[in-house]
């Protein structure tokens, strides 16, 4: 599966149910934002032990990958209704993140940049 | 740029940082959630005319690609790091809801598979 | 019901289930947010008339209670376990606010204090 | 501090800077939403040992303390809004909630109550 390929399929499935109407892009990223609420339910209440354990029980790792699913989902939808393409832009991120965080400076510290 | 590739920058791009040590999966999990409510940031207050406009901005419309690519750079680590691959799993996903979802059905309508 | 009775009920509550094992801070931070995301998903799909006809709705106004109320309650733990009173904290906060954005200047403009 | 005096004065902090009109149903849960993530953000990174004396840290205290009540004052208002009281809101949910978890049942484990 390629990220077009999965892209094509996701408006091919918007389409075949008119849902496009809906598909705004505020409603898009307030479900975004509620698919990552959903996400984070998968470890509530869990302590370290037993999320390393839960990607080795099948049931709830196919239910954690369902979350990931539902966010990268609406995230694709949300960059194609503005228009730009979601991996270029993550590629540009990532370089603009080389910049705030030099190797040499971050190197084992979680200090976000503007702190570094 | 192609989905792979992006994969394999953003983990050399940890490695060159030693940053490993901080991605529990519990960590990658909060982080995206936190990246989805930023994104959310980005229509706040914001009228379905303002938000029309705001991928006409040149500024506002880079934030908004930040923010979606922050999301999809710790999505893509959650997968990684519990040992799926994202794209895989979106299929997956996206033929579940073509069963919850069957197009004569949900046509036109948004509503929940439960309430259909 | 005043804050402080509620917040002794929500104890006893607690207390009566054992689950303060589980009520760590961050723990408890997790679930606001997770709550925060369900009551997002009380207006998901809505246009502004459904929203404005929601609180006319028994069932929907109930829903929207229950996830108001779920946030609440986790929040008040939150301040609990940290040793605050969250409504001491909120009136600190409302005061910073009051000079943040200074009635004249961000009067009918929504835009946040560091662009004002 | 009481509950209702904080209502109040959150009211004429509105009102003073004529933001009402921004105050619709939907955007005050959205920035509810938004500002549980930046709650979130508290501990993003942290280990337990970091959270554990976060609080006895007087920057990183008032910094919870300001997240905690920047979700608040928009629940209070999403209440306000919608018409209900929120503290009777989350007292009926905490009996629900009661019914949903009977102590026998739910003593020391942290299980959802459909799964009781």
């Amino acid at each position: 599966m390629t990220h077009d390929d999965l892209l094509k399929q996701l408006l091919a499935f918007r389409d075949a149910r008119d849902w496009r109407q809906f598909h705004t892009l505020r409603n898009l990223i307030v479900s975004t934002t509620i698919e990552a609420g959903e996400l984070l339910e998968t470890i509530q209440w869990k302590t370290d032990e037993e999320i390393a354990t839960l990607v080795a029980d099948p049931a709830r790792r196919k239910e954690l990958e369902h979350e990931c699913a539902d966010v990268l989902m609406y995230l694709m939808l949300v960059a194609h209704t503005a228009g730009f393409d979601l991996l270029d832009a993550a590629a540009g991120k990532l370089k603009l993140n080389e910049q705030r965080y030099p190797a040499d400076k971050a190197k084992g510290v979680a200090t976000k940049y503007s702190q570094l």
